[in-house]
């Protein structure tokens, strides 16, 4: 447990360098170990974070007792809180990830040319990723492990009030990598609260090669408005479902109502619900009383609020807005063109869906919607790497380059071409 | 032929701006045109390019007259012009564009989850690509109809040099996409030479989802530099072959010559011959006389030295040099570890060949080199999306994220998650 030390006797940039040396070297060497030697170091990681669950606890009270003392929100503390079961979550987790099919070798595709020379395209690891994130301390867990399974080393930077859990938890992610006989350069956690240290990270380019930042807007917008490394991100959820004049009544009200209010707090619950006009006088009044019931606050339009007196007016605003909370924007709209058009304005690239028994208006959709995931007939709340049976994600991204969508291992490599020949020159 | 009109009567920015959003609208209709019809704009431009070869001919004398007289390089000369030959080969690209396959809609993968839901990857255009280059005039239709195939809008920034050949070709571009009724917006040269458009362009992330630069290094990191944009960039390619001492002195010969010599000016041309010390008795000698006697300088270390004396001292400056000339350095390694090492150091992710009998040595330098493209027993001249069998390029990426080595038109795409399904609802 000797690389998590503090900057002590050194200036950041300085201090940052050795962090990113000791990543660099890491990988080099991660990149050539047998997938077993990366579960084995997943799985002793798991036990170690249950065996010294004590420790965590105690780092993590620490945490909030700071954090109650500045006055943090419910919320936040919500996020920053760790009990029994979170613990056992990550461990779990790890686990999981240690189940997972190894992506570093696989051969992605394979030919062979009319010379002879035979092309394979084979995944590996990306290098160096740092990861940059919030008051959730299991982000340490869920994203070290990730990484390491795609055989990456990560530079882990965690919100300042989360500071000594997340410690304590890289120090059982250690264990983990000692017992595997791994680099503990592998996972390093940034042992400074200075902010100075997020701005320096954001620059080496000669170490780190990709940077992933979790949280809100703000965090994220800075990271993409500062960083001089290619950053993948998930901005934010503005999700719609569209009920088409031809959706059958029963399934809206379903779709609706788990797209909102299964969890609102996630980036794939849906934020705007979008009604064909000729379903309006039907399904309006029915699916908005769900809602409501539901204990949903909605938003409407004309129509909406003509459609039930418990409807408050909608301002230009909600249609912008991603609430992740229960609060739902409603409007009526003039066919998919319409719909389209509105996701097309107000949307964020993340994730729609429409529900219809036309087939020709939901291939249309699921065309013309400029969104990392489309659905037809289904839940909003399925954006997500487990349902997609990636196993776990470290976000969902809104790019278009590289990754879309979930990120999972397989997004957390790159490739390269292997040619084998018997002596071909060009001619 | 209405779009690339001068900038008279606007401030960069807001001129900038205009050509952003009609690149935006662009790119939204020619997400969802048809093959055929983007296949049609390609060969009525390759038409087009024939019928005006006169005019455009024309504009390169008026081009090459000017660069004259700011007294240019023989080579920068030889880069700009234009002739017959050159301007055949532009017409011919485009119409081996419209050959090749469309990615767009292409289902990547596909399977069915346990709640029913059916899932799949499909290829989506990128949007809007800028493509930043330098003197060579052919760039323009070369990148545009990469751009085109994969269903992006392009904003082309030409060199200043080149400024009234690039105009003439894009109004051949222009009559292409006008006969395929495709909007003109698909295909945008900036029409100013002032160079704060670059600056400018590289920051319009709302209208460019990402920058592609064709020239020297010396654009190619400002470019990276300064852009806050996403950049898929080739910088250099510093390109080694490594004779195992377990290589056939034949073969090495063969590959060695063919690596430097059949084009000193492409990216995948050797610059660093690497012999292991086993061989260097037997192969050095022989393999130094083929380099000198067609024309090649050597300028290798001590051993090289020895062998030949025509050869020249190397410096420590000559292991880091991407020569783009008969000039190779030779250096003389104990094994295949060795030169793997001397590559880390020194190389530029790009290319790389092992010439070896040895099969142990030759997985090992694949495995453990971190380049681009890595080569048994052939020439690093393959390097070439052509010589991949992906048809044309627009470079070989040197990045590891999102596209590395060549980038033809799959790599100019990204992708979407269509969701299929009957109504399912996440417990």
């Amino acid at each position: 447990m000797s690389v998590v030390t503090s900057f002590e006797g050194g200036d950041i940039p300085t201090q940052m360098a050795r962090l990113g040396e000791a990543a660099r070297d890491a990988a080099g060497a991660l990149a050539m170990v047998a997938t077993e030697a990366k579960n084995q170091a997943l799985k002793a990681a798991a036990g170690a974070i249950r065996a010294n669950a004590a420790d965590i606890l105690a780092a993590n009270d620490a945490d909030m007792e700071a954090a109650k003392t500045r006055g943090l929100s419910s919320a936040m503390l919500d996020r920053l809180e760790l009990d029994d079961a979170r613990i056992e979550a990550m461990a779990k987790g790890l686990e999981d990830i240690a189940a997972l099919a190894d992506p570093v070798g696989q051969v992605m595709a394979e030919w062979t040319r009319p010379n002879g020379l035979v092309i394979s395209r084979v995944r590996v690891p990306l290098g160096v990723i740092g990861v940059i994130y919030e008051s959730r301390p299991n982000v340490t867990a869920d994203a070290a492990g990730l990484c390491l399974k795609a055989g990456n080393a990560v530079i882990l930077r965690g919100g300042s009030e989360s500071f000594h859990s997340s410690a304590a938890i890289a120090r059982a992610l250690h264990e983990g990598l000692k017992s595997a006989g791994l680099p503990e350069g592998s996972v390093q956690l940034v042992p400074t609260r200075d902010r100075a240290a997020v701005g320096e990270m954001l620059t080496m380019s000669q170490y780190i090669d990709i940077i992933v930042p979790r949280g809100g807007k703000s965090l994220i917008e800075r990271v993409a408005r500062e960083s001089r490394i290619p950053v993948i991100k998930h901005l934010e959820g503005i999700c719609h479902v569209y009920v088409d004049g031809a959706a059958k009544l029963g399934m809206a009200r379903e779709i609706v109502l788990n797209a909102k209010m299964r969890r609102t707090g996630i980036c794939g619950a849906a934020e705007t619900l979008l009604v064909d006009e000729r379903a309006a006088a039907s399904h309006l009044a029915p699916i908005i009383g769900d809602l409501i019931e539901a204990g949903c606050e909605v938003r409407g339009d004309e129509a909406a609020l003509a459609a039930d007196d418990r409807v408050v007016a909608a301002t230009a605003k909600d249609w912008d807005t991603e609430y992740l909370e229960p609060i739902i924007s409603v409007k009526v709209v003039n066919g998919v063109g319409a719909a389209i058009a509105h996701i097309a304005r107000h949307g964020s690239h993340h994730t729609e869906a429409i529900v219809t028994e036309d087939g020709a208006a939901a291939e249309r959709f699921l065309g013309e919607i400029d969104s990392a995931i489309v659905l037809h007939n289904a839940s909003t709340q399925f954006a997500d790497g487990g349902e997609f049976g990636m196993g776990a994600e470290i976000g969902i991204s809104t790019d278009k380059l590289h990754a879309r969508g979930p990120v999972g291992v397989e997004q957390l490599t790159s490739y390269k071409y292997v040619v084998r020949g018997s002596g071909q020159v060009r001619p």
